[in-house]
Parts: C-alpha cells; sequence; structure tokens
C-alpha cells in the first residue's frame, strides 16, 4: 500500500513548463463529424477572426438544388465532405443554430469560375476537392492541398486578422474569389448588403451586412495582398440596378466600388512555379477603417510563420494553464482539445482601440476591459464560466463586464440571452446571465459592481414581456397555455432567482434576497406529487392533459422530457430529492434514467442528438442533462455518479473526428469534459460548491491567475479503477463528496485514491 | 431727365435693415406645380432636415396601381394632388432624379390604418386629403389642416432636426405612423433595412438604409414625443423572418426592437380637445446617438413657435444679403423664392460634433469647415456656386472644401459629379466640381490649399475609366461609338480643363497651365466646318453619319441639340464665333435659335419640359443653355441680350406654383433668376467675368461677407425699359458689355440706366 504521507515539496508553486507544445494534444477536427459543429480551421484562443475552411454551407442535392438542410452546417465543415469551397473567417464553435461565415476567399487558376459548384462535380464551380491525407489541423495552423488546382493553402490567424499563404503552380490564370454571397445559412439567403471597395493594386476594403440569426448585422473587413493583383472585377447577382454607371463605366471590370444584395468578385494574379501569394484579412465591427486599424496593428509585416509560431505560442500558454497527464496518448488529445474547444468563444468583440459596434448599433467604447460577444448561455452557465472561474478568471470577468455593457445597451433593458455581434438573438430560454455573474461574484471573481450588476440581474429576471416572465412572476410557474416550454422555463428562472438571491447576499440587499430565494422556490408549482414527475400546469392551476412524461415535444419542456427534466432543481437538490420521495426513490429513478430504452419515438423528438449520444434517457448531447450524472452525490450512492460520469467521457467523447455526440454548443459539452475529466462537477453555479466524480486524468497542475497552482494526482488510476477509494486536499482527508471554490484556488494537492 | 450725379452718401455703406421681414416675400409653393419639383415644406438656409408634406411619391392609377410614373414626385409634393400622405424629412430640391423621403410621420385619428391607402379615396388608408385654402407654406413653417380626421398639423426645422407640432380633436385613438417603408423612389423599392427602437416611453431612434440613386446609403433618426404613448406597434411587410421571437414575444405591440426590409410603426396617444402633440425628429448620417446630440443641441425645449421665430429670422438674415426693390409685388416675391431656392442645397451633412459619413462610409470629421452634401454640379456650377461667391463665399469655401474631403475619400480618386449622402450616383455628365473650385479661386475665395485643390482636379480630368475620359485623353474627344453623349463630354471638358487652367495659373503651375489650356481647345475637334455645327466624332475620325442638328436623341448630346450645344463653349467665345462664322452670322443663329418652331417629334425628346419652358429651340428648363442668352453680348448686338434675359425672366419665372417651367436643378434655375435680375451673368465660371444682361428689379443692395456692400439703382426701369442706355460704377461708365467680380465685390454702386 502506498503512503499517504505527501513529501513536503508539494507545497511549493508547480510551475507549468512554458516550452511544452501543448497544441500538438489538440486535433482541431473532433467534432466537424456527425453533429459536433465544431470548425478545423486557425483562430487564437477567444479570436475575433475564426478562418476556417467550409465544404459547404447548405446541403444541395446531386443536382444543385438545394435540399433544405442546413443544420450539418452550423460551422461550415462536415469531415466526411469531398470538396472544399474556400475559406470564410467567422465561424461558431459547436452552436446549433447558423450564422456568421463571413469573406469567403477562395484561391483559383484557370478560367474564371464565380459559382461554387456542386460538391458531386467540383469542376463545375470554384470549389475544389481535397484529401484528408493533404490536410492539417492544428491551433492557429491549417493547411490543405486544393487539388483541383494544385494550390497549397496555409491559414493561421491573430486576434482580428486571418492570415492566409497560397503556394500555386505556375499560371498566368491565378485568381482570389472573395465571395460575399457566401455565408452559413439558417434561413435562406440572410444578406442584406454588401460592399466592396478597391483602396488600391493590393488592398481592399468593404463590409457584408445579414439578416440572420442575428438581425441587423454588419461586419467590416480589409484585406490586403502580398503582391498587386493586375486586374479584378465582379458579379452581380442580384437584380438592384446602380443606376450611376449607365454610359460611365463598365462596372463589371476593375472599377473600384463594388456594392449590392450579392456580389462575388476576383482578384487576378500572375504566379510562378511555387509562388506564394499571401493575403492578410481584418475584421472589425465598427468600420473598415477599424478593420485597417486591426490589420496593421496586428500583422505590419508578411511573416506567416511568424504568426503561426505567436499564435500557438499563445495557444500553448492558455492550453498550458491545465497541465494533465492520460492514462492514453488518445486521452490528451481528448482532454487538451476539449479545453481547447472551451478557449473557443465568447470571442473577442472590439477593434485594436477598444471600440465596437453596441447593441443600439451605435459605436462604444470598451473602457478598462476587453469586450466580447457569443454568448450562448443557456448552454455555457452550466460548466464554461464556472470553467472559465478557475482557468480564465480575467476573461471571465471581462465577459460579465461585456454583458453588463450589453445590459446597458440594451433597451429592454435585459441581459444577453444568447448574443452575437450586438444582437440578441433570444435563442433558448432563461436568463442565465444572472447565473454568470452570481458564480463570478461567490467566486471572489468580482472585477465589478456588484450593485450595478445586481440591479441588472433583477430587471432582466422582472422583464415582463420577456417570455412568460409576467406569468411567472404572477402565478409563481409559467402556464403551458400561454407560453411554451412552460416547465422549462418555470424550473431554469427559479434557479435563476436563487442565483439573483446569491449576488443579492453578497451585495448585501437582504430585501432582494429574501425576494429572490422565495422567488426561487416556484419549481415547487410545476411538481405534481401524483405523478412525481415535474409537469405543466395550465393558468387557472390544473395540470396538462394528457401528458407523457417520456415525450419532449409539447409537453413542457425544451430539448428534454420529464424524465430528465425533472431533475432540474441543482439551487435545492435535498428538496427535490424529498418531493420525488426521498434518496431512495430518487436513486431508483436516476438508475432508470440511466438504463432504460427510450422508444424511437421518443428518440426522433430529441434534438441535435444521434443514438451514441444517449445512454438510457439520459441525453448527454443536450445541456439540460448535465448536471445529473453528479446527482447521486445526494444520494446515498455517490459510487454511481463515479461510474456514470467514467462512462460517459469514455462513450461520448473521444480522440477522432467524430469524437463529440453532440453541438459543442460554444464549448459547454467540452467544459463538461474538464471539469469531469479533473474530477469535479460545478452542478449549481452560484454557489461555491463541486461535486466530485471520477477524474480521467492520471494528474493535474492548474496555474491559477492568483500566482497559485492546485496540484491534482490520481493515484490507482486506470481504465478500471473508476470508484472512489478516498478524495485527500493538502493530505487532510475529505468528507462528504463536494469540494469548494475557495479551497482550490488556494493552491495545494487535490489526491484522488481510485479504488483497486 | 434725371441728373446723373449721385449723392455724395451713396459710398457709404448701405446696412440692410435686419427687421426687414424677407420671408414674407418667400412663396415655397412656386415650383411644386408642374416640373419644378420643389418642397414646400420648412427648413432652414441649407438645412439638413427639409421636413415637407408629400402627396404621393408614386403615380396610382385608380386602382391604386402604381403606373409607372415617379418623375412628378422628384420633390415629394405635387401641387394639383388632394391628398397629403404625410410628412417626411429629407428632400431634394428640384432635382430630375429622385431619392431620399426619408422618415415619414402622419398623425391619424381612430382605427389605425398602416397603409397608406390611395388619393383617390383617402379613407382608403391614413393618408388625409385637404385644402390649399387650409395650407400655409413660409421658410422654415408650414401648416395644413388634414381633413379626413380634422388634425392641424404645422412643421418648423433647424438645421437637423424637424419639429412637428400637431392639434387634435379629442380622442382616445390618436396615432403617430412613422412610415419607414415610405420613401421618393426612382427605380422601384430602395429599402435595404430599416431598424426601431423605443428607447423610452416618448423616444424611439432608428435608421434606414437604401439603395437607390445614392447606392449605399443611411440615415439615422431620433424622434421624442412631448408626451409619452401609451402603446406602439409596428407591421413588417417583407417576408424577412425573425426566428428570435419564436415563443417569447409577440413582436408586433410594444416590442421596442423593430427591423425589417419594409415596417411601418405606430405610437398611440389619448388626446383632449385642441391638445397639441409635438414630435422632436433629428437626422444624423453618423448613428442615432448622433441624431440624439443633434436633437439636443438643437431643440433642447418644446417651444415651437421659438424655433419658427428662430428659423425665420436666419431667413431673413440670409435673404436680406440681397435687399431688392421690384417693379411689382410679384416680381419681389418671385426675386426671393428664387434667392431662397438658391439657399436650399448643398445641405449641410455632418452632426452637431462635425462627424459625418464619407465616401468611404466611415466616419470623418469636419476640421474647421461645414460639411455640405447634395453636389448638383452638372447644374450648379453654371451660376449657384458663382452666386455663391458672391453672396455666400463662406459657405462656398466650406462647400469647396466639402468636395476636396469627398476627394480624399474618393477611391478612384475624383472630386464629386453629383454626390449626396455619402455617395457618387454620377448623374450627368463632365467633372464640373472642377470649375466650382477655380471660379473661386479666381475670384479671391480660396480658402482651401490651391495646391490640392489643383492635384485633386488634375487627377479627376484624369481618370481614363470614367465616361470617355481615356479616349478624350488620346484622341481629344469622345469618340460617339465608343460613348454616348459625346459631343457634350467633349465640350464640357474642355471647359472644364480651361477652368483647371485658370487655376494652375492661379496656383502658379505653368505646366499644368500649359496643358490644360491646350485640352481646353478640345471643343475644335467635335465642330464640323462643314455644317456649322458640333457634330458627334467616331473614334475612327469620321463624323457620325447620318446626323440630325435638331434632334436631342442619340445624336451626341445630352439635354439639348447641336442647335443649342454648338454654343457650349464660354471659355473662348471668340473662336466660337469664328468657327461659326463671324459675328454676323453666329447673330443670326441665335436670333434663328430663339424664333425657330421645334417640332413636335424633337420637343417630345426634350427631357423636363414643358411647351411653356421652350423659346424656340432655346429650353431654359435645361440647363445647357442657360448662357446662350447672353451670347449676344459677343456679337454686336448686345440688346438681344437684354431684350431676351427680361423676357425668359418674364416668361419662365412667376410667382405662382407653376412659376418654374422646369426643374429648379438644386437652385441652378433659381441662381439664373436672381443674377439675371440683378442685371448680370456668369457666362463662363472660372473667369471674373459677368455678361450684362438687363436688370429685372428696380434697385438693390448686395450686403457683401466683406463687410462692403454693392448697391444696384435702375432708373428708368420699368415693363417696357427692357434694353440698356448705359451702365455706370460709381458713376463711371462701363465700356463694353462686361463687369468684373473683384471691381463688384469692392463695393459701390452700380446703375444701370435704361432706355426709355
Amino acid at each position: 500500500m502506498r503512503s499517504l504521507l505527501f513529501p513536503v515539496s508539494f507545497f511549493i508553486l508547480l510551475q507549468v513548463d512554458a516550452q511544452i507544445n501543448f497544441s500538438q494534444f489538440v486535433n482541431p477536427f473532433i467534432g466537424t463529424q456527425r453533429m459536433g459543429h465544431t470548425y478545423p480551421g486557425a483562430t487564437v484562443p477567444f479570436g475575433m477572426v475564426q478562418l476556417s475552411p467550409d465544404t459547404d454551407t447548405i446541403s444541395y442535392e446531386k443536382d444543385g438544388k438545394y435540399n433544405g438542410e442546413v443544420y450539418a452546417y452550423c460551422a461550415g465543415y462536415q469531415y466526411d465532405d469531398p470538396t472544399i469551397v474556400g475559406f470564410s473567417h467567422t465561424h461558431f464553435s459547436g452552436t446549433g443554430h447558423s450564422d456568421l461565415g463571413d469573406f469567403l476567399v477562395m484561391p483559383t487558376t484557370g478560367d474564371l469560375q464565380l459559382n461554387p459548384g456542386v460538391a458531386a462535380n467540383p469542376a463545375s464551380g470554384y470549389r475544389s476537392a481535397y484529401s484528408h491525407e493533404n490536410e492539417t489541423a492544428q491551433p492557429a495552423y491549417y493547411k490543405v492541398l486544393l487539388e483541383d488546382d494544385s494550390i497549397l493553402a496555409e491559414l493561421t490567424a491573430t486576434t482580428r486578422v486571418g492570415f492566409h499563404r497560397y503556394t500555386f503552380p505556375e499560371t498566368e490564370n491565378a485568381h482570389i474569389i472573395l465571395d460575399l454571397m457566401h455565408g452559413i445559412y439558417n434561413y435562406g439567403d440572410k444578406n442584406v448588403w454588401t460592399f466592396i471597395r478597391v483602396e488600391n493594386d493590393s488592398t481592399v476594403t468593404g463590409f457584408r451586412q445579414t439578416s440572420g440569426w442575428a438581425r441587423t448585422r454588419t461586419v467590416y473587413f480589409a484585406m490586403v495582398f502580398s503582391k498587386p493583383f493586375y486586374q479584378y472585377g465582379h458579379k452581380k447577382y442580384d437584380p438592384s440596378v446602380y443606376r450611376g454607371f449607365y454610359r460611365k463605366f463598365d462596372e463589371t471590370r476593375n472599377f473600384p466600388e463594388m456594392a449590392g444584395k450579392q456580389i462575388r468578385a476576383y482578384f487576378d494574379f500572375k504566379m510562378t512555379e511555387g509562388e506564394q501569394l499571401l493575403v492578410k484579412f481584418a475584421l472589425s465591427s465598427v468600420s473598415t477603417e477599424g478593420a485597417m486599424k486591426n490589420l496593421e496593428a496586428e500583422v505590419p509585416d508578411w511573416d506567416f510563420d511568424r504568426v503561426v509560431k505567436e499564435g500557438q505560442a499563445e495557444w500553448n500558454r492558455e492550453l498550458g494553464r491545465v497541465q494533465v497527464e492520460t492514462l492514453t496518448p488518445e486521452d490528451k488529445v481528448t482532454f487538451y482539445t476539449a479545453l481547447y474547444h472551451t478557449y473557443l468563444s465568447p470571442t473577442v468583440y472590439m477593434d485594436v482601440d477598444g471600440n465596437y459596434r453596441g447593441l443600439d448599433q451605435n459605436i462604444h467604447q470598451a473602457e478598462g476591459f476587453t469586450n466580447y460577444t457569443t454568448f450562448s448561455l443557456w448552454d455555457t452557465y452550466r460548466a464554461l464560466h464556472p470553467l472559465f472561474n478557475l482557468v480564465q478568471p480575467g476573461r471571465n470577468a471581462d465577459m460579465i463586464k461585456s454583458m453588463l455593457a450589453h445590459y446597458n445597451q440594451s433597451v429592454h433593458p435585459m441581459l444577453p440571452v444568447w448574443s452575437h455581434y450586438a444582437n440578441e438573438n433570444w435563442c433558448m430560454i432563461g436568463y442565465h446571465a444572472v447565473s454568470v455573474i452570481a458564480d463570478a461574484a461567490i467566486k471572489g471573481n468580482d472585477h465589478f459592481d456588484l450593485n450595478d450588476a445586481l440591479d441588472a440581474c433583477v430587471n432582466t429576471a422582472n422583464y415582463g414581456p420577456f417570455d412568460g416572465i409576467s406569468w411567472y412572476r404572477d402565478l409563481g410557474y409559467v402556464p403551458e397555455d400561454k407560453n411554451g416550454s412552460s416547465v422549462s422555463k418555470t424550473l431554469e428562472y427559479a434557479y435563476d432567482d436563487w442565483a439573483i438571491a446569491q449576488l443579492a447576499k453578497k451585495a448585501g440587499r437582504d430585501d432582494i434576497y429574501l425576494e429572490f430565494m422565495k422567488r426561487s422556490e416556484n419549481y415547487q408549482n410545476v411538481f405534481d406529487p401524483v405523478i412525481g414527475y415535474m409537469r405543466p400546469k395550465l393558468a387557472d392551476g390544473s395540470w396538462k392533459t394528457p401528458f407523457d412524461v417520456l415525450s419532449t415535444s409539447g409537453q413542457g419542456f425544451i430539448e428534454g422530457n420529464a424524465w430528465n427534466y425533472s431533475l432540474y432543481v441543482p439551487q435545492n437538490i435535498p428538496q427535490m430529492i424529498d418531493l420525488m420521495g426521498g434518496k431512495k426513490r430518487f436513486s431508483s429513478h436516476l438508475d432508470s434514467l440511466f438504463t432504460m430504452h427510450l422508444a424511437d419515438e421518443h428518440f426522433k423528438e430529441t434534438e441535435d442528438i444521434t443514438r451514441d449520444g444517449i445512454i438510457g434517457c439520459y441525453v448527454h448531447g443536450n445541456e439540460p442533462g448535465h448536471h445529473i450524472p453528479y446527482l447521486y452525490n445526494w444520494t446515498d450512492q455517490p459510487w454511481k455518479t463515479q461510474a456514470e460520469v467514467r462512462h460517459i467521457m469514455r462513450t461520448m467523447y473521444a480522440s477522432t473526428p467524430d469524437g463529440l455526440c453532440g453541438n459543442d454548443d460554444c464549448g459547454q459539452m467540452s467544459a463538461w469534459y474538464v471539469f469531469s475529466a479533473l474530477g469535479f462537477y460545478p452542478v449549481c453555479p452560484g454557489s461555491d460548491q463541486y461535486a466530485i466524480g471520477s477524474p480521467m486524468v492520471k494528474s493535474a497542475i492548474i496555474q491559477l491567475e492568483n500566482g497559485k497552482s492546485l496540484e491534482i494526482r490520481v493515484e490507482n488510476q486506470s481504465e478500471d479503477h473508476v470508484l472512489l477509494k478516498e478524495v485527500r486536499f493538502n493530505g487532510e482527508k475529505i468528507t462528504g463528496n463536494f469540494l469548494h471554490h475557495e479551497m482550490l484556488t488556494a493552491g495545494g494537492l487535490l489526491t484522488f485514491i481510485m479504488k483497486k
């Protein structure tokens, strides 16, 4: 038996080795197959630019007609596709809706083709066949051989600049296509207006304005080539007429102002064999002037290799905040790719000078913080932002400042629900920004005015017109006959209200604390003790009848059913267990959940998920259940949590392109993995408590921003040793199934001792 | 016989009486009937806001269907129309193409109607019947009784703010319609995107983005009501879907963020009998924040009457720069309305803080000047800008600075051709900005860097891709088979080149002077000595055959024919007369021009003109002939100029709504009248020379910005005394038929002595 006595040296701060190339453990292809909705392209941590290949944006039939399918292309890339359309500069990571895909650039040679063509016949357009054998994806670097024209494409990026390097064969007819019609679609054509200015023979600026998931969105660009084009032009695909040209210009060729709803431009070069054409492509939400400033500040020269190196060094720094050893090399790839995915969003959303376009469409200055966008809060409040409080507290504080700025610009006013690019898209339910704020505040990461933040939370929670809130306030629940998904909303509002109460307590506002603690009990109003499940209630107080506890369609839930959503009272799990008949009966409920067979009729209603993505009726690919495996900790059978989370880590995650069982959802799926792999999970953000699971790693060192470090050691770790014998912190045995944030961030050694 | 000796007192500077209400002599209805294309609404001199009733924007059949006719509605108002659709905030004055008409506001009561309806049945929509009896138009003030709902509408404006006052009957159902679909059309629907934010219960902001004559144009607004609305909403008329609202909001009612391609909003009030609802409506080209700043700076309170008073005081000051006495009261109205029309554009185009949106769509700061837009230069270089050099030199210098800023933002780069709202619309021909710049420089109004200005002029004149310039540079003329309207272009380029030469001379750049003096002779290349007319030449050097000297269609001219356009060599009239066979033959040509009968087939081709607008083949309603009546001054028969200009003033101008015989063209038609009425005209801008005509006024005092004043006295003036006996300046007889700018601006007394 190993000694439980630790060497003295463990109290010495452990420094992460800055020389380790953590980027080598990242496989950006993970999640690009099936429904992960990740992208393999080049980006830096939280970068504004995500420069990545799009293999398509909507599905086509063989005849090239749109078949109505866009879902697979939320991130623009599907691993099984045989062609690449081009490289666009903005991508969500893991979302279940689509937008962005701005500014597709594609190099070609030979006869000019301005249509992308179809995958079945890449020669039909500017797209190209490619092979995974000739494709490399690393953090901040992507490379692919475009086979149609034998062009080697390499991509890298800084925060605001995409950097392309194309190696051409000898040709008199090299083209760079700039397709402003391209975009990642959800509801058909999103373009509102596009604009291109040829500033000189190697500099082009412009913007793309869309109305899609973000209703009123404009992105500006500045593009600079490493050598002058000798001619250029564009084609317009919309009927808009610019009468000014009548008798004056040939608008289509070498005319430096192009605009329209649907345009594609080209820039022509003559290239010698092996000659490289570099393209710097900067973005801005403010103006083309802002894009140009970003370009000049971030990539002042043409040293592509330096930018790759610096981008990867940045990744190494950020990934190196968590240094793990794993059972297998594949596990290390799974872990670091998960960590990589948690660092892709929210994304920086301001120019180098601090200017950004706000929710009111005015230009704002971020004073004293970095402004972020892409808040997929229904997903990310669960584990991503809590993870940031551990490994990226500074950025998380800035994200909260960004949310408060959003609130200040909001006309409702409300904190963000799901917001991106100066727009609220209102996706999903709840007002979970309050959870993110409360979690940071409770964990001491409160570099914002607590009272201002509290006011923002309270006003958000009281904004009656939003999604049944007025009913919720009046009745204590959202009535299903007035507002759908009513049980999910009631449960999540009640949790959010508890989070507000915690914030109020910290701010010393007892009246608000009491008011919102009372509201946090509203989950009781949708619990039907007769059937033992949460159940939709109508405005008249009666229960919805008939009611199907397994169906996820029209039964009062969203991305869930009564079986799994009834388990959503993170703020008062003991009381939830009591409601459901006590610990024993509750454990049985959990057992059934993980072992039952979900009938096809009910599985089909489950969004975003393949059969591999469920365990019984537990749907890991959708977020409402993410805390569920940890709930055994509140029963007398915590080992079932340990077994289940290891089971999930082993079956729902892998180091391969199909390694995500559902949408990564802006890092939430990955954050679940990172926490779980480290051995604990924030079941109830807004508390300082972590539920203990079963670590996947052999060891870990978390370098904290406070200068301290947390070392995790797992004794007796093996694939078969999934159950815990005991947990110790700084040598002292942990009683119970929980850890606390303050304890961990004080630094020290957390030891998991597995049962052999 | 009156003594020709003057009292000593005439040398004393004459001060315009600031107490005189010059506004009373302005009839804003002049030009609103037929083709004048003026608007009767409220604006201040050169104001950014033109708040005016629109009686329609496109013509409808009785059944409400669009009949394809928009031309009549370039200014939104046709005097003969029986209904008013509402009041929009931007209008061109006198243009022959249409745009603007932004932000239509209309007060109604009773059942909400969001469609404008049709004129034949005003009850079919929110429009209202009205009567001219209940309508008043003054500078900076407009009033009308909207008969359908008995609402008295009053409008006034500051530079950047429209101010509405609506007096309601008692109603529980008062509506203010804000129609963002409304706009003044040219090529069908122009809306690209519109956006409304309800900031609070009485403040609304937003923008309208259009692609029409200006291809990429956005105008922002801020609207504040004098009392809170109790509800509001909007209807969307385009198919764009904002999925965010799914299950979340009723988007149509009381939802404070509205956006779409086609939306109309309403704001509801309860009103007591006679209660007044005031609406302040500010514009900005920068942002809603800018609009709000403009609003707060210019109309900080709710004192409508004060704003009217101050607006009229401003008009009195500006109109009072020229104080005239006339033969009849009607003539005074004609004169002051003409002067009023010359002060409507170019329009101020920047926020109170100096910010404005530039041609590159970036935000620029006007440093040390007021930035203007709306440059209808093919029209206004002729007399409007020369008039400004006399009566508004400070503003003219700022207009030139605005044109140079445009040049600096232009990617071609070119000075404006016809530009408005951060767009070049490329309308008409020539690069006449150079004439405006040269004219100001030559006349000493050169408060800009001469060399920078010269560079801008030279680069503009050398921009090959524009409208045949490369051919013109290579061949010395524009070949008709390569570029239409080739003779007009060649003649105008040659004149513009002469203007550039004058500027070069002043700047001491002899090389450029010589180069452009040579180019200024290019008119000779399109003169066919065999037929004695300017004639289109083909690229191979041969003349176009067949050729019709009377037709205005496809014969190498624009808005003219060989008969009148052959007279366009303002820079070298003696040589032109030589080419055309000497003074005698030239006089005969002029005589024929004014007396011939233009056959119907040729008249029909004449744009924009009614039969009343022509004298023989002289088309006063189109600009290319504006100098022609003055050309007799270069022959031995100057009295024919005197007779003809009086004839034109008497027949082509009147104090009634039909008092303009053609488009006022941003004040050019009116500027012709103002000059002619004062007795002289700038036949060749860029020279300091004025050709003497026959004054219409009895006397005038022009208060110059240099502190001096020019007094004009006309002795023996009467309706019948149209010929001059002699002209004296400061008592000294003028030899010849010309005056000079420097002489006039030194101040003094100019005396016209008419033959009895």
